[in-house]
């Protein structure tokens, strides 16, 4: 089982590097991470992606409270959120193949970022199950080159976290 | 001066947290970081924005390439290269606030992903400065929460990278 943990953390020097190392030494891989600043500059927002079951993952949430410019952990995964993440992909594009890819591009809802003569490298936003959609579906033309951000999610209002 | 580093790592246990600390341990500030598998989910692709001049930037690329796992960096600051931010915002917005901010969404070519009677949740995809741009017309309305993913980059057709 996949969780989403959501860290709020000051934004200071070194806290990234002592929370990976917390995940390290207790053996637990990160499937993805994305931080970057908050409406607030001073605090800053991490979400990982964390393989582990339940009560694992709730002691993993316990000892990162504890961890100094820690503000406030949140497992997401049980919550109503909106979750997206971001894609950036180079796709092979001979003339041939080039209105089958738009196509594909319109269905998901996806954009052309730049053109060239033989590919494209296409802006997808959306959620894991719909990114893994449209990755298949371009796969066959050749994927050249991938770079994705992780997953980012926001609880849905009223919802706390 | 921000540099934005990509690194090619072998999806390993503790990469990450070896190259936050490598940071840390040297006093460098990480400003963002998104991490998240290739199109080889063996290999993952981990893109940061590093304060710094070029000399001290070009010292830690040195230690980055000796750290096991590490397959590939380069500094994508001088390339010519296509970056992306995804960023959700969860906005207030009253009755009388509507159209104004569904305007401003269209402009910046957003996305409203959920509605509530007093707040919209919105994604917005972009390079820096479009993402400053439609968070300072967003601001005034009120910005209830905000999550971003940090920056990630491809380098455009026919550059190495």
């Amino acid at each position: 089982m996949k969780h989403t943990i959501s860290v709020e953390v000051e934004n200071r020097f070194g806290i990234l590097a002592r929370i990976a190392s917390l995940f390290s030494a207790r053996g637990f891989n990160i499937d993805s991470l994305a931080v970057g600043e908050t409406e607030d500059p001073t605090i800053s927002c991490i979400t990982m992606v964390v393989p582990g079951d339940d009560q694992i993952i709730e002691q993993v949430i316990k000892q990162l409270r504890k961890l100094i410019d820690v503000i406030k952990v949140v497992d997401l995964t049980q919550q109503d959120t909106v979750e997206r993440e971001l894609v950036l992909v180079k796709v092979s594009a001979k003339r041939t193949d080039r209105a089958e890819i738009m196509r594909i591009v319109d269905i998901f809802r996806a954009r052309i970022l730049d053109v060239h003569p033989f590919s494209f490298t296409v802006e997808v936003t959306g959620t894991e199950e719909k990114i893994k959609g449209i990755l298949t579906l371009l796969k066959p033309f050749g994927i050249k080159k991938l770079v994705r951000t992780g997953k980012i999610a926001l609880s849905r209002e009223g919802k706390t976290g």
